[in-house]
């Protein structure tokens, strides 16, 4: 196997990897979990001024590498037939999420280069726990979590606008109720949204609740309003969940008619493309 | 295509609307986002004094959009062969539910108009968040979930019943074994109400929590019970959603090497009617 | 049909009730909405005062009808070939749960007959409130669910064995963390146990809560292990309520090789009684 | 049937087991239950002081039978094929985490017979609180879920990292948002990430929690992303539940009618070792 081709399957291909790339991954995902750990203890004081040196160590190297990873994912991608074009290719898989987010974890450590005192700098150098969230590249389950949030996106989105809509309408009509009893915690609607979100989540701080029996009658009713809506999506994903674990099952079905094996494709025109 | 028939597509055609509708349904969105957008930020107090014109402008705005938008689905109704008849028709699709809700949230514009500074007018255009819910009516997603809220309301009513249930056996057990201890949180049921609807939602405000023995164990138990409860929905739409999932999948199910249907759809006689 | 039978039927049929049934449902219903209603009223000190003379009223009309229903019953269930017998049938259909539920909520009322000052008697009066547990005997859907919990009862039964295992772990962890630092919230392991509780459930009062590093990542694991709890039991419902959805849909399904309609029951023996 | 092979059913079968297998379950059972209520009731100052002699009984009784317990189990899992030989197969067998935990909860009893007052014992004794886990081994439904379990390890796997990953990413972007206005509470990450796993396990004590705006909208967000990961592992649960009650009763699937087998088996190829 050429070259391009072999770098390629070891940073994209989920199932069969070698012993090489595997050895590859485990270099990464060790990176990534030091560059966090260093990010994390470098925000407590005590531990910040003992061990800078070790953190700005690990933080120079994690960023060498991953910009490396990333020259060379830049470079293969070409051996990807989607992305073969060597120049409108390679900026369309740099245009990808997971790439801007690569080239996120990496930018602080250039720009930490150029000033490392500047605010605006700090700021962006915490971008680097972006990484953390790198890890998932490197797991096959979560390949069928996003497969299974990518199939019922449509309807996330449609829970969002639900959770939303529930917030204005719960925060105004608590705004309405607690408003004259409360004026420092539900001054405005917006105020009230603070409480609407804690409570519909069922996170429940206790730092804002209603006092008016008005408005505990409204907030018992947010509270279950909030669980009913969020009882939805897991619903769905459970739903489609079984669909994948299902379908990858019956691939060797076969006709009761003709005896021929049933290709599943055709039954499913409209998922067919993110389930092969 | 006649014009009436355009217009009512444009409003109640969920899958195939054409570049037309999706213009005219872009244009409500908007405005109904700019309107409940206006409505909060109205409540901020200093927002309130500078922006007050704008805010002003952008109701009645989107108010007149919105009494145009209700004549126009009044009118175009008929092309509905359910609402055919020119005057019982039309009187029985403004009295379905989401007729009445575009009529709540067009209405304060005119009691605005009559009188701006009486109170009731005040908490009435509150009403114009309602605008809000709108939002539903323009989402596919909604549409499946809708169906299946519908499919298993009466498992919903069932299960708010039982919560009703809980909340007053627990509320009446928590009312003896607290009064004497707290009798300004526990002195009555009603009042030990608000303990129990925020324990069983798992809210937990911490404004009102049992501090003697036997109110803790049965708190821990009213907790659990709770959860329990709100399990039963959850797994009821889990359930259904699968079967919906499933059978829109399985119509066109045909053996591709001898084209036998593979009969999917005589299993469920049952549910035939409200799937297609 | 016979009187006997007819009025079992009222009582106990679930489908295909006639509109006597219905009516004198609806009357019960209404009944043990008032009355319970009555006594969450009557814990009210202002209300209690000025209305006690309704609030007796309703009561005894309302013990005096659950008692008719008692007796009418115990009556009407020999026509049930399982509790045939005039005596022994009678008493077997005495001891069931709900009908020992029904007559614990008519005690109370002859009880209030004999001596309606004394405390035990205040005490037990408040069993009216079971009432309102009465109503899930006139709701179909409850049936459903029912059934679903008793068919996995034995599941049930292992998940409250593991939360109560988890409970004394995290408690008697919690303790050994935190007694030094609090001992007055965790200075035995069951006051931790009530903080093990209200962690698990996610309620989260905030009464108590550990302080120590130590104590802080236990509670955080703690929490997150109660939720992966109870999600087993939210799993196995959804589970099993689509069994028993799909298995009512199933029924006409035939065989592929003879074309014979398939019954359902060989195909699950250990489910088989009940399901029908 | 022989000695050992007797001995092993009693301890290791989980469906068939005889009278004599349920007796020293029964008896085991009891001892586990009594002996953790003692660990508990010991930790309670004024009971301790009272009832010390009848818990250290117990302790004892206890702590003997389970090291009999343990001994047999040893002695006879040579009937295993799997652990057959007399020293490795032991070895192997001993090596099995719930024997390791067996060992765990009889090891505080002979450490408590050298020294019973080095604080090191004392904390060890805390161990056999772990008795109580040892439940799991005679519930047959655990067993059911513990399959399930094994079955989507990866994804449970999964769901933590991912957990683990946003825990990470919201207390690093809360620390920026509220270090200023509460360094106390949010003064380093490791100190907001005490507020993040509170707040994504939904638990929310109230002890901190963000005060400024971005933070806030901040915490909603976090909020609202904790309850959908936590929706991913029900789920995945409630998929693979349904799939094995599926399988289990699909085995013996045959047409009553002319005796084919409905092939399910042969549908299912990866899954097969798992769930006989």
């Amino acid at each position: 196997m050429p070259s391009r081709e072999r770098l390629h399957a070891v940073f994209e291909a989920r199932e069969n990897a070698g012993p090489a790339a595997r050895g590859v991954r485990a270099v990464i995902v060790t990176l990534i979990v030091l560059s966090t750990v260093g990010v994390v203890a470098d925000s407590v004081p005590g531990l910040a001024a003992s061990w800078r040196a070790l953190f700005r160590t690990i933080d120079v190297v994690a960023g060498v590498a991953f910009t490396i990873e990333y020259a060379l994912r830049l470079y293969a991608c070409t051996a990807d037939p989607a992305y073969a074009h060597p120049v409108t290719g390679r900026i369309r898989y740099a245009l990808r999420p997971v790439m801007l987010l690569d080239l996120l974890a990496v930018l602080p450590l250039f720009l930490g280069l150029l000033a490392t005192e500047m605010r605006i700098v700090r700021v962006l150098r915490l971008l680097r726990v972006l990484r953390a969230a790198k890890l998932g590249r490197y797991s096959s389950a979560l390949g069928v979590m996003g497969r299974v949030v990518r199939a019922r996106s449509a309807d996330l989105v449609a829970t969002v606008s639900l959770v939303v809509a529930l917030l204005v309408l719960a925060s105004s009509a608590m705004w309405m109720a607690e408003r004259d009893a409360q004026p420092d915690k539900f001054g405005s609607i917006p105020a009230a949204m603070w409480w609407a979100a804690i409570t519909i989540t069922t996170v429940g701080y206790g730092d804002v609740y209603p006092v008016t029996a008005v408005g505990r009658v409204l907030g018992a009713c947010v509270a279950v309003f909030g669980i009913a809506l969020f009882a939805l999506p897991t619903s769905i994903f459970a739903a489609e969940f079984l669909e994948q674990f299902r379908h990858r099952r019956e691939t060797p079905a076969r006709c009761p008619h003709c005896g021929e094996p049933l290709d599943a494709a055709p039954q499913r025109p409209d998922e067919g493309e993110g389930v092969t």
